[in-house]
């Protein structure tokens, strides 16, 4: 069995041609995601499916969006991409398009099931994966099961409140995860220091561009306290959003991926570590991971969904 | 059908006769619970089931137990209870005595469980809820289906943590919602203010003895800025958590019960509201309702419990 996983991005789409068993992925197509909306996006999706699969062998395809998504496939809400300002019925018009059965995921959640399926929670039943990057997004997988919420809400750890009234985060409110540990938030905080009188090697790094996970990496090792200081917070803050919703649900394994945890490696891993209580009973019997699906989660995790569908309609 | 619904705690069992369905409880019996240790305690339970319903009509026996239980129903943990101090196989015992299907739940998971199918959050399809009284319990329910975890520690909303080396907790660690928001919790606090020179009329009632939510009803009524003060923390503490874990799962509706919650009512709701945020998408969209089954959810709750196993085995 070969399924096409699709992950659609703000800046990129990739294809790829997944066995969904093994999670092995062969070939590759990729291209920058258009900005003329919609219509122009979903084109060059279909695009990229064909010259993936020409002859149409795979058996199902699979998209990872980053928005919002009805259990019908409609994507209700996609802020990253250009132009996407109302909802669009995916499934129904690649289903059109290219006559196979078409899953719609959330690409975070589609990341979160490539390492539950593939990845480095294999074996689990079940799983809260955590991203770290540009902003902080998080997949929960129970009982095998994605919870994507009834409303097709849930997983969104970077909006969960670490300290009341805290550092302002990108979505409007205060004190989230994301302001702590998101690179977004890292720069704002290093930038507003940086205006207060306080200036860093990592604000001199990024020098009003935009911050990338290198930048963050060097300037640890650098020996830049300002950045050292952030980087904790970044763990602090990590630790207690996921301290307590392994408590909550009872979870013995978490998995970390994105780019500042791809950059900071295991290091930063073990000052989450060190942060990390567990309440009650479930105390210290948590185990955090790093992610294995570097690079193609998305599209591979998308792949498992549409292999989940064909099982669950077969 | 009849179920027997039994509410095993750590002072007083309470048994009662339920139709499943429609949630109605009509016979019922209760005695202190033994304090000679396990054999005793599972003796008089079988008294009272028997004492029920004498003629053994009822189809199963449901019981929900203040600790951890397997998915095979042995209690590996309940500290409340005198003299638990290694794990009992409850199913087997009971099914041997009573010669039917026996379900053993955790209390609070009960709790939730009656709520969801009979009480206040009767219709939906997820729900929270949450218990507030001595401690602060919690239970989960998506797609219909109870959430305890793989070790059965999941629903430990108490010890998620509000404020990192915040309070101290009953459980030996800091910072946890039950140290804000339980009775126990507030009146270490107020035990501690007064000792630091902060006297107040909440700890002038209690006056050494067992702080009861009664107490704290009281010292709000008077116009006591402390207790006012703590309440408002309570509150806080309450709506951080919850914000949380409704963000994380797309929670639409939370149910809160137990004695603070009875005793402080509707106001203490809208405090909670007052200072509840979702962050992302979420926001806004997650309703708080105060728990209906007073009294008997628990019982009510274990033979909900218990039926559930009948329709799943049968």
């Amino acid at each position: 069995m070969t399924v096409v996983g699709v992950d659609l991005g703000g800046t990129k789409i990739l294809a790829r041609l997944v066995d969904p068993k093994t999670g092995t992925a062969t070939g590759r197509a990729k291209a920058s995601t258009p900005k003329g909306g919609t219509d122009d996006v979903l084109d060059k999706v279909i695009d990229l499916v064909r010259e993936l699969d020409p002859d149409g062998d795979a058996d199902a395809i699979g998209i990872g969006v980053p928005g919002q998504i009805t259990s019908d496939g409609v994507v209700t809400r996609c802020p990253n991409i250009v132009g996407w300002d109302k909802p669009v019925d995916v499934r129904s018009i690649l289903e059109k398009a290219l006559d196979r059965p078409i899953a719609v995921g959330n690409d975070v959640n589609c990341g979160a099931l490539a390492e539950f399926a593939v990845g480095a929670g294999k074996g689990q039943k079940d799983l809260l994966a955590v991203f770290v990057g540009t902003g902080v997004g998080g997949g929960l997988i129970l009982d095998g099961e994605m919870i994507s919420g009834r409303r097709g809400y849930a997983g969104e750890i970077g909006h969960l409140t670490v300290t009341p009234g805290g550092r302002s985060c990108g979505c409007g409110l205060n004190g989230h995860l994301e302001a702590y540990a998101g690179k977004s938030g890292i720069q704002r905080e290093v930038e507003r220091l940086d205006a207060a009188g306080t200036p860093s090697y990592l604000n001199d790094l990024v020098n009003g561009g935009r911050m990338k996970s290198s930048h963050v990496a060097q300037s640890v090792e650098q020996g830049c306290d300002v950045t050292r200081q952030l980087v904790q917070d970044a763990a602090d803050a990590l630790a207690q959003i996921v301290g307590n919703t392994a408590t909550m649900l009872d979870l013995e394994h978490v998995v970390f991926g994105g780019g500042l945890i791809d950059r900071l490696g295991e290091p930063f891993l073990d000052q989450i570590r060190g942060s990390l209580s567990f309440g009650g009973f479930g105390r210290d019997v948590c185990e955090l991971h790093r992610a294995k699906r570097i690079g193609d989660a998305g599209a591979v995790g998308a792949a498992i969904l549409a292999d989940r569908l064909l099982r669950t309609t077969s």
